[in-house]
């Protein structure tokens, strides 16, 4: 067995004893999986790049997650894919010490606070600020769309702290009395304590801030790149997790005295999804190996991937609820919880909008990016 | 004002003041809307066909609800539509007298009893069995996904009577003792009573026979031809309904310095959706002439009907929810519950997958049916 | 039968006679079907608007002869849609009687020269000018994709009559020393004399205007919504032209032991293709009604109709050579050349895009458009 | 450079120099480029995986071929990855010696004898049989649709040698008074050559046989397989080919005042058809990587690129031709020929109806394969 294939193996047998019996009730009851996301921690499954793994490792690990609950897949994320890795790539070692290991063990829950009622993916338009007055920073703002954000310990928050759309930088806000959090319920992905977070003039020293002042713009672009890589393993596992549970069907369910899946508008829906998900899950793997090598080009890749993996897969899961027809529809079935959970992919971490304006800038600029 | 537009106008008024308040509870408290059905009734909305109203003015009525509530669409639908359409058609006076004055009131709740666990769309593997007995017959066997069966104080219920496969009947049994039903939660289209009906051997006089005896299996077609129209009318409604609303947060809303709707590519969204949903309008205006001209081929036209508008539907409340971002998938927006609520269209009343049967199967017999 | 089935049936009649026989070697020899025009003009079926007939039957029409040869339907239309259309509408008594006569009648050979080399949609950026001296009026430019251009006796030209975008002017230009053409050479609709027009400093009587001068803009919009009204029903005629053939082929051909059209697969493209072309002749059906009434908004519902069809027909197309593989792709098959030919409907008198901006500008000032 | 750069720089010296200025010619003319073919040989491109080269590089020089010419990329598909591949694979020392040398060097054409007018995809009613007499075979049959059929000096044929579906033969056969070739007109990707083959009584020696006899059936497929690769590649580079030329025109053009490539809509076309070429380009790179290790399950995951690839690659051309709109349509574009060029990958060793059989079936047996 290879290091991952142990990987992964462990992480399946772990997800399979742990967290089939609740991802339901994390739906249902819009239930929060504090203890869960401790005992990913311990294991090591929680911030995989901190724990020297792979980019891609990272990704198949948040697929084998999402396969189970995408709601647990979407918290590991924000966790340790924006929370955590804000603080890996640029926290100094002080930062990394008093945040990053107990995020990674899952002994702190780390927020990312990054958009704003007035426009998620419009990140120049921020209106939270930052003003230092003497050693203090004092952060005034309202975020939306917080993962996780009614049980955050701290809220890696990004602020405005200069008059151009640009000028942003980062802070670490420990939860306090300053901070003010109200509840979104949302279609899917519930469970995952997604927040309004007003902030009322928080004061944080000097020392939380991340990086240098006014540099937050392109860490936040860094950062949301490895987070659509993380959205893109989500939607992957969701889609296949769909797939498993529809093929189940087709083979046991009868319909007009066959199979379903002996019908051949069926099974053609099963070979074009499955030739898909391939598609995505080769172009994964390449964009993994760009993080890994930290390629310069490896932004408008990862927006391709999130583009493709997201819309691939919301179309995989409505072939597979329609195939489940009215058992599909119902309460009960995976599909119908995974069907309300995968639209999220289509609208976190960037738009389908927005990664069409990313690879389009690009190639207005360098012409038309073809991997070697 | 023509008596459509006057007939549109005052059900327009009835569902401003009597259903937009309560149009949210319905969905988020899988609240049962009695009182609404009765007043529906009171003011002639509920079984328009028996009201002397066309065709189109049947799925013109559906789309206004639909646009405000798809969940009272459905009761509509299933209380008129099915229910009040099999007793309109084919009952005797005395039925129609007994049950569907009282199901086109609103005072009486009437189901329609077709679909089994073992398969929605296949009648013919029909499970539930009616024997004569004496003067009465004993109804025996599980229906499933029935509209108001939590409510229903009749069920037009189909049974196999023979041992053939189109061996069908069709019966009243009012609710009674021999009755059980228990609830299916669903996606969307709450608050509609959704249930598994049971009959233990439930007793009925002949008389409570619809038509004749072994002639159901026409019939039932008859119905479902009705329920596609309806249910393309309700598809239609939900599509517009989200169009409206998605198209004023794109003309308000602002993102990257300006107003959503000033983006092509978001213009285009619009552009596609409202050329598809005025295609699907003119078709079901052809459509709903063949039904009042009572047609031959209404048949497959109705299919290529529902089809058509069920898919397209869901396309555009995908492209709407796409539109609003985040604002979308959030509880509180009504395009975050129209999206669960069409997604059904695809599959009541005959799966995209059985409509495309019935087409293809005349095609093989009659050649390419074209509206002249 | 009624009017339109006699008009109908003697129109296929001539079709099957006369240019079945023909259809591919106008393709294929790039033949210019000079005579076929003189007999279609004879029998009344040029210019079906100059005869009384209604819009629909005018989209009907070209349809039918699109069954048999897009290329003779897309020469129709420019004789009888765009240059005919232009002097129907805005010409005086003289105008007609002189112009319109012998082009209704075939004897007279007219084009419509709008595009220019700079942009086919973009009519406000023309270069062409027309000046005033003295009683006469000099026009100088160069025109583009005029079909029938090499063969024009008159060629009804927009010029720029003033230094505004809009203010354009349309003339009557008879072949003539100062103009010269060249041939373009196109993948589809061949054998239609698309050329180049170069009008070198051309000198044409005041009374060769037609309608008011700088009043071009609304007159040349007015005559492109006929047009695209016109291409619409060459779009739906070629389609329909596949799908008999492709069908023919299914149900005669075998594959793997059976006929083709008993596998689902196949079936399904077909009863999916019959709906959609359905849904836009039901569109097409209201849209023309629209014309007949010179109702406001029939431009938007044209460019709804126009966007549609021709994306559907292509589609469908696409479907049909898919189904006769091989012999779908060689050229003897008349799949072969629908394929070439339907690809102009999604460019000729407006692309997608231009329809698309054209409803997307009217959603932005009126709201959304719904056929009632 | 490393060695990969090398071979595509020196490829693509060698296409810029000798194969830019005659791709239209082989187009218009129909004209067989039997020098360029000599020099492809010679250079070593045109059987790379005779030449040590991967299967990678295989199809990444088809791709480059067809970015040229689509036409020159398919005779090198059936010369080296159809005729050799079967010899290559299978062909003992001597069959190598005298055919596969020569071959490869391009100093012999040879062809792959598949197909038959009753199915190109299904094999097993072949009708062509080859019957034993002495030390002898003499071979009878009608095949269609062979590449470079009219000029080609040997022919591998196969044929029916036994009573079941399955007892297939494979035979090399020189040309010679026993065969007839008739020219077959094709659409796109003229200048192949593309012939019907007649084999009137072929007499062949025993060393002429191709493996073992009756076992063709296993050794077509896997050469199939390898041709699945080659159309992929062809695909991927007819697709680039198009994006290039149409990104060019859509950065220079003005329409509306402005460039075309600033409308986002336009933009957009852009980014969705990068992001999806980029998918297929890393799923090609896993697929040939399951060649290059002889993988048990390369048969499935060649299907599904054949099946995306081309449909992409339609889809792509189908974009770039819009974009330029009637200048895509006029011949002397590029985006014309590889339209028409492009349209045969859905078609030609396999259609996607037969990749889609071929996937689900695996899907019945094995479940769902996943790259890892």
């Amino acid at each position: 067995m290879s290091e991952r294939e142990l990987f992964v193996t462990s992480l399946r047998e772990f997800l399979r004893r742990n967290v089939e019996a609740i991802s339901s009730k994390i739906d249902k009851e819009d239930f929060y999986p504090r203890e869960l996301i401790r005992q990913l921690g311990e294991l090591g499954f929680l911030v995989p790049l901190n724990n020297g793994l792979s980019h891609y490792d990272m990704m198949i690990s948040l697929e084998e997650i999402a396969k189970v609950s995408g709601s647990l897949a979407l918290i590991a994320d924000a966790q340790g894919e924006l929370a955590g890795e804000m603080i890996r790539l640029y926290g100094n070692r002080e930062q990394r010490r008093e945040f990053l290991e107990p995020i990674s063990k899952g002994e702190m829950i780390g927020s990312f606070a990054l958009s704003e009622p007035s426009g998620g993916s419009d990140i120049g338009s921020m209106k939270t600020t930052a003003e230092k007055r003497g050693n203090e920073w004092v952060i005034k703002g309202h975020k939306m769309w917080i993962t996780q954000g009614l049980y955050a310990d701290v809220f890696i928050t990004i602020a405005k702290t200069g008059s151009s759309r640009r000028d942003l930088s980062v802070f670490i806000i420990p939860r306090g009395a300053c901070i003010e959090t109200r509840k979104i319920e949302v279609m899917g992905n519930r469970g995952t304590g997604t927040a309004e977070v007003i902030f009322h003039e928080c004061k944080v020293p000097n020392n939380y801030v991340i990086g240098d002042v006014n540099n937050g713009w392109s860490m936040v672009n860094s950062v949301l790149e490895v987070g659509r890589l993380a959205i893109s393993g989500i939607a992957i596992g969701l889609a296949e997790a769909a797939l498993e549970e529809a093929l189940n069907w087709a083979k046991s369910r009868e319909a007009f005295g066959n199979k379903l899946y002996s019908y051949q508008g069926i099974r053609w829906y099963f070979a074009e999804s499955i030739a898909k998900i391939n598609s995505v899950r080769a172009l994964a793997k390449e964009v993994s190996r760009k993080f890994d090598e930290n390629s310069k080009d490896k932004g408008i890749y990862v927006s391709m991937l999130k583009l493709l993996s997201s819309n691939i897969a919301n179309e995989i899961v409505d072939i597979c609820l329609q195939v489940m027809g009215g058992m599909g529809y119902a309460k009960g079935s995976n599909i119908e919880r995974i069907y309300r959970d995968v639209r999220l992919m289509r609208i976190g971490e960037g738009t389908d909008e927005v990664q069409r304006h990313i690879i389009s800038k690009y190639v207005e600029q360098y012409g038309i990016p073809l991997l070697e």
